[in-house]
Parts: C-alpha cells; sequence; structure tokens
C-alpha cells in the first residue's frame, strides 16, 4: 500500500497554527487512529477522498446528513433551482411553508414545524417549548445520552457551571422505574421529558427503545402535563419514514430532527403537536441563517424522496448484508465482534476489547485500505450504498482482520482515549 | 400604487397552519406595521423581490449577511467551485484553515479562529472559554443587549429559568463607573466581560463605543485575568476590516463574528488571542454543518474582498448621502429624524414618537413605494447600493413623509408593539 498523506500533514501542521489544537468537535480525527486522514477534498454517493486523493467508501456519510448520497443530482437541481433565485434574504422565502407542509405531512405527531440551523437549537427548542407550555422547569434525561454541546448537555466539562444543569434529573436509558424515580423527584415541577431515538452513545452497545421504557415517558407526561421529547437529530429517517419513536408506537409531542433533512445542506427543524403550538409561539428564538431558502429547498427534495423511494428498504438490505457477513468474517479470524443498533446506523465493538486497541486496530487497517468505519461511534448507511460497496468492504476488512492477528501481540491501551476519559 | 399582496396573504394562510404564528425570530413581520411582505421570491445586490413580486430597495440585508450585494458573481463562482467537489462530509475541507488563516491575518487580535453556524453559537462558545479559561463563572453584560436567542440572552422571557441567567452581571452599556460595580460585585468570580461592537438596541437611539468605557472593559480583565469578548456579530466587517473596537483602541481576548463573512452563506466564528487558545481546546462544542466547505469557501473570497476593495469606504459615502439627505427631507416636511449609530448601520427614529406611531407609519408608506427600511431595529448598508439607490429611496421617503403629514391625525398607538412590550 503506497498512501500517500502528505498534504494531510501539512494542512494539519497550519491547522495547528490558527486552529485550537488543530480541529475540534466531532469531526476531529485526535481521538482516531492516526491512519485516518483529518481533511476531504470531496465526496460522490456513498465515497468520499481525503486531500491526499485516497479514496474511502465512507461509512460515516458526514456523521449523519449524507442520507441519499454525497452530491446527489435530484438534491442538487433543487438547491441549485432556489440559488439562483436567492438564498439568505430579508424574509424567508415559499420553501419554508412547504417544507413545514411536508414535515406536518410526513410525521405523524407533528402538526407544525419551526426550522434551525444544528441539531442543539432544536433540542434547546424544545427545552424551552416544554418550559413555556408548562410554566416549570425540570427536564428528565438518560444518563449519557447526546442532546446537543450546548452548555445544558455538551459531554465535556469545560467551560459549564452547576447552574446550567441544576434543572436536570437523569434517568437510566430503557429502564422504566429509573424514569418513574425521576419523575418522583421532579415533583410538581416537570417540564418535560427528553429521548434520544435509541440508545446510540459513543463507546458501548446499542440499543433500541424498549417499549415499556417509551410507553411509561408517554404515560407520566400524559398524567403531569409534562412535554414528551424525542430527539431525532441522529436517527431520523435512518429508522422510519415517521419519527423514530413510531416503531414502539409512542408519538411524542415534540420532535428535533437535523443532519440528514436537506441531504447535507444546512437545516434542522423542531417538529410539534397542537398541544405545545401556543407556548412555540411565546418563545422567542432565532438565527442569521434560518430562514435561508436554499436548504429548505433542498429539505423539499429530500422529504419527496423519503415519501417516495425505497431508499430506507434499501439501506436496511446493504446493512443486514453487511453485519451478516462481518460477523462471519470475524469469526473466521477467530475475533467476535458485538454489532448493535438498527443495521442501518451500526455499532462494531469487539468483544474482550475493554480498552479498545482492537477495535482501533482493525478500524485503522479498514482505513489503510480504503473503508472509512469508526471505532467507537455508530456508523452511518446511506441510499447510495450498494451491495458491491458491501464486497469491496470486505475484501478490507478481511486483510484488516488478518492485520489485527499480526499485529495483536504488540497493541497496547489506546493513549489518547485515555486522554479523552479524563475530559468527561 | 397598484401593489399586489395577494400570494403573501395565501403564503402567511398556509404558513399559519404548519409553522407557530405563522412565522417566528428576526423575520417575522408580526411586529412590523401591516403593509409589510412576509415573503420573499429572489433578491439581487441591494434589490430584493417580495413573493408577489414586487421589488424593493433593502436597507435590512438580509439584517446583515448582505454584505457586498446578493448574488455576488465572485462570491458564488467560488462557493460553486466548492460545492462541485463537495460541502457537508467527514471531515473538514483545506477551506477551513484557509479561512482561519485569512481571519488571524485580517483581524488584529486573533491569533486562532473556531467556525461554526449562528451568531449565538459563537457567543456561547465565548461564553464557554472564558469560563475555562478562568475556572470562574460571572459574566458581565450590558442591559438591554443581543448576545443572541440562547436561555442566557434570549430578550423574551418565556421557556427561561432563572438558573439560565443566575451568572450573568448586568451593566450599563458605555457607563465605566457601572461596569467597576458590577465587577465589585462578581468579586473573585469574574469569567468575562461582554461588549457589543456598538449599542444597536431596537427601540433606541445607538451608541458608537465610548473610549473610557472600552479602556475599563480591558483593565478589569487584565486585573482579573478574565477574558474580554467583542460581540461583533451584527457589526462586524461594517465597522472596519478588524474588530469593531479597534476604532476605540482596544483589543479583546475573544471576539465573536457571523452574519456576513460568508455574504450570506451560513457561518458564523469565535476568534481569539493566544492566551484563550488552551482553553478553546478544552471546550467540546460541535455542530452537523459547522465544518462545511462551501460557505467556508465563500467565507475566503468574502474575506478576500473586505482586505482588497474598498467596498467599505463606499458603504460609507453611500450611508453618509442617505443620512444627510434624509435629515434635510425630513425638516422640508416638518420633523426631526434621530439618525443615529454609524451612517452604513443606520437606525432612524423619529422625534416626538414616543409609541413609534409615526416611524410605523413612515416606514409602511416607504415600502408600498418600494424601499425596504425598518421602524426600530438598525439598518445596513451594502456595497452594492448606490448613489443612485439612494436619489430613488428619497424620492419614495418624500412621498412617504408627505403620507405620514396626511395621515397623522389619524394615527393611534401601535397596538401590535404593546403586545411586544408584554412579552419581555
Amino acid at each position: 500500500m503506497t498512501r500517500s498523506t502528505t498534504r494531510d500533514a501539512e494542512l494539519r501542521e497550519r491547522a495547528a497554527q490558527v486552529i485550537p489544537g488543530g480541529m475540534y468537535g466531532h469531526e476531529s480525527t485526535k481521538w482516531l487512529p492516526d491512519e485516518y486522514p483529518q481533511f476531504f477534498s470531496r465526496a460522490s454517493g456513498a465515497r468520499i477522498w481525503d486531500i491526499d486523493d485516497n479514496e474511502y467508501i465512507d461509512f460515516m456519510c458526514a456523521f449523519g446528513p449524507n442520507l441519499l448520497g454525497y452530491n446527489d443530482a435530484t438534491i442538487e437541481a433543487a438547491a441549485e433551482r432556489q440559488r439562483r433565485l436567492g438564498d439568505t434574504l430579508t424574509g424567508p422565502s415559499a420553501a419554508m411553508v412547504e417544507l413545514a407542509e411536508r414535515f406536518v405531512a410526513l410525521v405523524s405527531h407533528a402538526d407544525w414545524a419551526m426550522f434551525c440551523k444544528n441539531g442543539s437549537d432544536a433540542t434547546s427548542m424544545a427545552l424551552m417549548v416544554a418550559r413555556a407550555h408548562t410554566g416549570r422547569s425540570k427536564i428528565i434525561m438518560a444518563r449519557g445520552t447526546y442532546h446537543g454541546s450546548h452548555t445544558w448537555n455538551t459531554p465535556l466539562k469545560a467551560g459549564i457551571t452547576p447552574e446550567d444543569r441544576a434543572n436536570l434529573i437523569y434517568c437510566d436509558y430503557n429502564d422504566p422505574q429509573s424514569l418513574q424515580d425521576a419523575a418522583a423527584q421532579a415533583g410538581g415541577d416537570l417540564a418535560g421529558i427528553f429521548a434520544t431515538a435509541f440508545r446510540h452513545e459513543v463507546f458501548r452497545d446499542q440499543a433500541l427503545p424498549d417499549p415499556e421504557y417509551a410507553a411509561t415517558a408517554r404515560r407520566i407526561c400524559d398524567e403531569t402535563g409534562a412535554l414528551l421529547v424525542v430527539d431525532d437529530v441522529r436517527a431520523g429517517f435512518r429508522i422510519a419514514r415517521d419519527c423514530s419513536w413510531s416503531v414502539v408506537s409512542v408519538q411524542p409531542d415534540l420532535s428535533c430532527w437535523g443532519k440528514m433533512i436537506g441531504n447535507g445542506y444546512p437545516i434542522s427543524a423542531l417538529l410539534g403537536s397542537d398541544k405545545a403550538r401556543a407556548a412555540a409561539q411565546k418563545i422567542f428564538v432565532t438565527g442569521s441563517f434560518w430562514f435561508s431558502a436554499v436548504p429548505m429547498a433542498a429539505g423539499c427534495a429530500t422529504l419527496d424522496h423519503i415519501r417516495d423511494s425505497d431508499y430506507l428498504e434499501r439501506m436496511v438490505r446493504v446493512g443486514t448484508v453487511l453485519r451478516d457477513r462481518l460477523q462471519q468474517q470475524a469469526a473466521s479470524h477467530g475475533y467476535t465482534l458485538r454489532q448493535t443498533g438498527p443495521v442501518q446506523m451500526p455499532q462494531i465493538l469487539f468483544e474482550e476489547d475493554p480498552d479498545f486497541r482492537r477495535g482501533f486496530c482493525w478500524t485503522a487497517e479498514a482505513v489503510k485500505r480504503g473503508v472509512y468505519l469508526h471505532p467507537f461511534h455508530n456508523m452511518f448507511v446511506c441510499a447510495a450504498h450498494t451491495e458491491d460497496d458491501v464486497r469491496r468492504t470486505l475484501e478490507a476488512t478481511d486483510a484488516a482482520f488478518e492485520a489485527l492477528r499480526n499485529r495483536e501481540p504488540t497493541l497496547g491501551p489506546v493513549e489518547k482515549l485515555a486522554a479523552f476519559a479524563e475530559m468527561r
């Protein structure tokens, strides 16, 4: 393998001068194996090319936004039509109404939509709407769940004050009793219950929502008048053509969306039922680019595609083939994988790998062979992934398992992960 | 005047079904005269067209993002080149480093840059960096100042808890003594002082920063180790080719930017000095679209234009002509205008107009004649405004003054503003 990394190394050096730590946030490679490229030059379908022009089958899909394929012709044409007219203007365009109408038609619980830019915008708006609706303060959410990087939820502790989280009560995801205990603790001051679409924390096995847990959350909200919020920012439209909790037959009052709703164009959304409409009207939230027309035109085209195509069934099919074959392949090399979460959002961890050294080695070897996996974060299948991509992926992972077997005796603990754990 | 408003009325009806209140945020017309269109179809240069194809000379510039003219050919070409390659990817592009390098070269105090999407993202990051840097909690900011719509600053009270603001201490902008009093109140727990570039609150006269106030803020920070933050989200690059407080010779430790830095493409930024770099590395902040390449390519082209062209001098020239002639024109109709703020970000209020009835009537009459002004929010000149635009604007405002004089006896208090005041 003669894989150039020259330009990436040069850019990292320049970045270290003018960006704190050289890079930050969820796309930083500082907690990934050294073999991962930091900078990319282009993308098409399910492929990305790094800045040195190395090609990868991409199972991160920009951490979710790539739902239908990078540079999808239909979405790009819709965006381009709007772009010629205008994007960020002194008021919204018709596309804002058209996109809200599409969401209300597609998502069962939704009677209205508000658009924003980040997933964190949508979850913070849900927080405010729940409080404005109830006139109460306390919010229940599951320990360790990621609901965005605003001060009330960001996973690292730097820059956070105790007051930022004074009104949060934590429960354990999928544990109905802990939810009831949390509600009892909130007493008469419960404004809302936040729930992630499914458990998709880093470093651990994923879990679909337990139906009893979901029903308990709904019941507590109905009994207390609090609002039930499903955070679908990461999972939206990869689980269902509806809110992800539709699979456990529970309808929230509010749901948060982002990432994939414009197939990569920057837009997120808070959807709500009529019950929460008056409160949503009372809060003041806004952003300079929240009403920009191009991402809304892209969103309309994306939602039409979601409604009309078999994109979801194709992702499930490809994800299933990948999971099944990987399990066999791992076994043939004497390894057992813990593959959890929906097949279209796979988490792949190694058995007997408490410090992730196997996962780090295996994904590093895969990246060197043109397959971009993640050693501890859930991955994403998109509608542009084909069974041929899976075949090529398996060629790379087969060689990666072999390399792992050879390197196994030399592997040590992953030091950068220890540093990460200290910051949490 | 035969000005159609049919499509706008239809869209408002549809919007009322699927968007709370029909529209929200800073681009909602619910606190504007009834004559204002809510929805727009296209834009070019300094012109916007509403959904009924009525044309306006636009003095809001999308509330700031339009700095060089809508659909500026150079910016659009740079964005289009990047778009063909890719936008939201699994990692950042070279454009992120190139944009950070441009900011560091252009803004005196800046040694590094972090990019985000909303102005609110940048101000909240500044809050976190100040706290991470000092290990302290308290933040001083001026009463009534807008630093974004996150819970710690949004101007309406719905959905906010007392804890959201427990660590804020308020002073009066441009009053050095009140700043010293606030610092005394913070005692040993002062993390930072926030300062808006200049006073640009709604409903009141604007004010440039008082040099003594700015120097006092800098001195308190130097003495206590707290960080000085200038919020340049609204004013950035309209006052100077540097941080806006460069005009009073004070350098902050952090500055917040947004709106205009990609000439309408969605991007904002936190800039910092080396002193704050280690703290910036410690916080965890991110967003799904923060590392998208297209807005960064647009940002590079915008900053090159800022550095190399006379865009700022042209805006000042056009703004000066507009202010001078409007003052004469108002006098010729027997009115006195209070025109405050920099001429390139004008605030226009009427003398003897405590309940804004005159301002509402005059701007409504101007909108009917194809000039989009704002009755209580600062406006924005862009580099595409010409002296011919000013000439046409003055024709419309002349007729608007005459209409105001005729309607004056029938004017009553503006009821929607009373409703707004109740929500604050």
